[in-house]
């Protein structure tokens, strides 16, 4: 079987990296066996991100999130951001996803197109078009067989991102600015039902693990019966 | 008057990058009191390049050009690299050449547009409908006023470079490459006949220096008299 791209989308602090990591470590031990049969070759689980799942990618994500440290890293121009990101991407698609997919992987990857849309298209008020133009170039056309989207109130997540430590670039950004962040996911989901699944990342870390199982569960089963 | 962007391109070992330190320094000498008439306000000379013209785009570049001593900068997929040249571009047309434009400035830029078509175009092959918006997206449609291209054949060129020491990553290419980037550039300049002229910089430093007195001199004359 060819592998599978799963993306987990959010705001800060809808828990997407926490419930990525479960996702994973639920994968290994126990999931993929039982769902491709005993006895099958078990596909291997990919945790990576964006930006940053690669070499180049990492020193991109450098430039791209911290602040502070650097004064300069302040003033990236918006466009500059979005060909930035884009180049992440491509690196990304080329050197990591593609070849993994490939070997039948199932790639959990934080963060991805969706992002881009909701982050440089609804937060910053970039034109959408030219998001969709790039998002198509940086891939090649390589979108998620799977997004879920953590779905949370903008001002709640920020403050539980808040709590963890020193914040962001992009963690630094006022309010508002996350809630036309939140308006794009919730935009996204309504345009592509298939694609997406909304999941209700207000509950406890289990209650929303367990919501992941679910959908998981039913889609490689499903992938599974459809040999692909 | 609005500013000026005067471009130098060329492949590598052309001396692009000489002739426009000393086009800056005669134009910062006697050429602009001259031209402009006195009274005057005299504008400012600025002297750029890409990739590297901004804060960001000096790190951009390091990520780009820097061969040998971090292995991982050896495999930037071509696409990455392209985005990467169009964030570099992006900054700069925001953070740089539009404002100093508008202030009245000359500016002299090592290589633009241009050397994208060229390099990641006729080089690597790369779709050039897809390089043509990707140079419309990162400079919102910013042409050079003037592009001087330094037309020396591919192999003489690279011989000099390399007589310079160590090679950055497109220096490393081999020859072919190279020939591809100096057809490339052929293209565009017979292309595009009225922005574009040719230099033939296989004549000595001097005699260079004194084409391009000749041709500045002539523009200056028509930009001043046109009024912008």
């Amino acid at each position: 079987m060819r592998g599978k791209l799963i993306v987990f989308e959010g705001v800060e602090g809808s828990g997407k990296t926490t419930q990525l990591q479960r996702c994973s470590q639920w994968l290994e031990a126990i999931g993929l066996a039982e769902r491709f049969g005993e006895g099958e070759k078990i596909p291997p689980v990919v945790v990576t991100r964006e930006p940053g799942g690669t070499p180049l990618g990492l020193e991109l994500r450098q430039l791209l999130l911290d602040a502070g440290t650097n004064p300069t890293r302040q003033s990236i121009e918006d466009r500059a951001e979005l060909l930035m990101y884009a180049a992440d991407r491509a690196q990304h698609v080329e050197e990591l996803l593609n070849p993994q997919l490939k070997l039948g992987a199932i790639i959990l990857c934080d963060r991805y197109t969706d992002s881009t849309v909701a982050y440089q298209g609804y937060g910053r008020g970039l034109d959408l078009t030219l998001i969709e133009q790039l998002n198509q170039i940086a891939t090649g056309g390589l979108a998620s067989d799977l997004t879920l989207w953590l779905d949370i109130d903008a001002e709640i997540g920020l403050k539980r991102a808040r709590l963890r430590g020193s914040a962001d670039r992009m963690e630094q950004a006022d309010l508002a600015f996350h809630q036309r962040v939140q308006q794009g996911f919730a935009q996204l989901a309504a345009s592509y039902p298939q694609r997406i699944v909304r999941i209700d990342a207000s509950r406890s870390e289990d209650e929303v693990h367990s919501a992941i199982q679910q959908i998981l569960r039913q889609r490689l089963r499903e992938w599974v019966m459809g040999n692909g």
